[in-house]
């Protein structure tokens, strides 16, 4: 069968997996879950991703990969050509790095759910925006520092790797909360850089069929 | 150079990342970083690590690895016995899945950065220690039935995988945060038998030299 994407137009973790798999040049069918609207948490859906959360790439009936980290991982085994890991172990683990350092560092903290949470908690909306920011410019620095170091065209060497899938979503989520990216001179480069190729154009939310852009 | 893993006791990516070295058997030096003293944005530490985050792994003068996911599946690579990851792609993406669900869903909101901030933004230790469940709670119910589903003895299979890695830290955090883990049976028997190792216990908090136990 083909592969199912599901995702969510704006979701950062699924706009990364859907520019892995175009860069990996793999078809892939795509059901979208509106999160706003909770539909994440439908029963039939968590009965493929048991934690109601999005991407989730449905491969073959009863095989589904949650979690963005292990899609990326297992395309770039199972579709090894064109490779977004480079083949020496040392520099597979930097970009690895540079992904985490998004991954793990920023992107947890400034999802929809956790917004959430702090909504709930009676923070008004400039506070939240503050606290995506903090995350944000924490460690923007040093991923600016690692590019600078490991890039070249893109944020590690000349071509695109999983790093670039994780960059390009988080500066287009740093946008959307007011960052001020003018201190990032390396990443913004090699942000531009992906944003050069069609497989990554194609990725972004408002293309999406389920985009509501002024949202 | 022998390896220099740079941590701090009580951090659970430093914690998982001392799991996967004594799993494997790689001999390591230890240099700690106080957290709580802010001895990791230190000039001399931040020169290795730009972030100010541990773990990092410094494998040579010259190249040090950030992130204990990029550490984790570097040793893979460059250590592959005893593997802690599946042979299969299928399987290992599973493996995968489940380091994120913690690496991903639970420890970046829990760490103590994040649990700082709540505090400088008005939060009781109460509403903290709520917080930090919300995140375990919502999370640990589809690890435990991905457990049930992919397990065996352990986390995933009958052999510890780098599943166990992150497991055996979260439960030990889950549990200062005053968890219920009694609805967990598949994860606390598949964190039961990781206990069971030396290698898995050699690596607790409180057997590191810069332990506070009482703390």
């Amino acid at each position: 069968m083909t592969l199912v994407l599901h995702d969510y137009w704006r979701s950062g973790t699924s706009y990364r997996t859907r520019i892995a798999l175009n860069l990996k040049g793999v078809a892939y069918d795509r059901v979208t879950h509106d999160l706003r609207m909770g539909e994440q948490s439908a029963a039939d859906y968590l009965a493929l991703q048991p934690q109601g959360l999005v991407p989730a790439l449905e491969v073959r009936p009863g095989f589904v990969i949650p979690q963005s980290v292990a899609i990326l991982e297992w395309l770039e085994e199972t579709y090894p050509e064109p490779p977004l890991l480079p083949r020496d172990p040392d520099e597979r683990a930097l970009v690895r790095a540079m992904c985490a350092v998004i991954g793990s560092d920023i992107h947890p903290l400034n999802n929809l759910r956790v917004l959430k949470q702090l909504k709930d908690m009676g923070h008004k909306q400039d506070e939240i925006d503050g606290w995506a920011r903090k995350w944000i410019v924490a460690s923007f620095a040093a991923l600016d520092r690692m590019i600078g170091t490991y890039g070249s065209s893109h944020a590690s060497g000349a071509t695109p790797t999983l790093a670039d899938c994780y960059l390009v979503p988080q500066v287009y989520s740093a946008r959307r909360f007011g960052t001020d990216l003018s201190p990032y001179d390396n990443l913004m480069a090699a942000y531009d850089a992906a944003m050069a190729h069609p497989a990554v154009i194609a990725a972004h939310p408002d293309r999406q069929p389920d985009a509501v852009p002024s949202d």
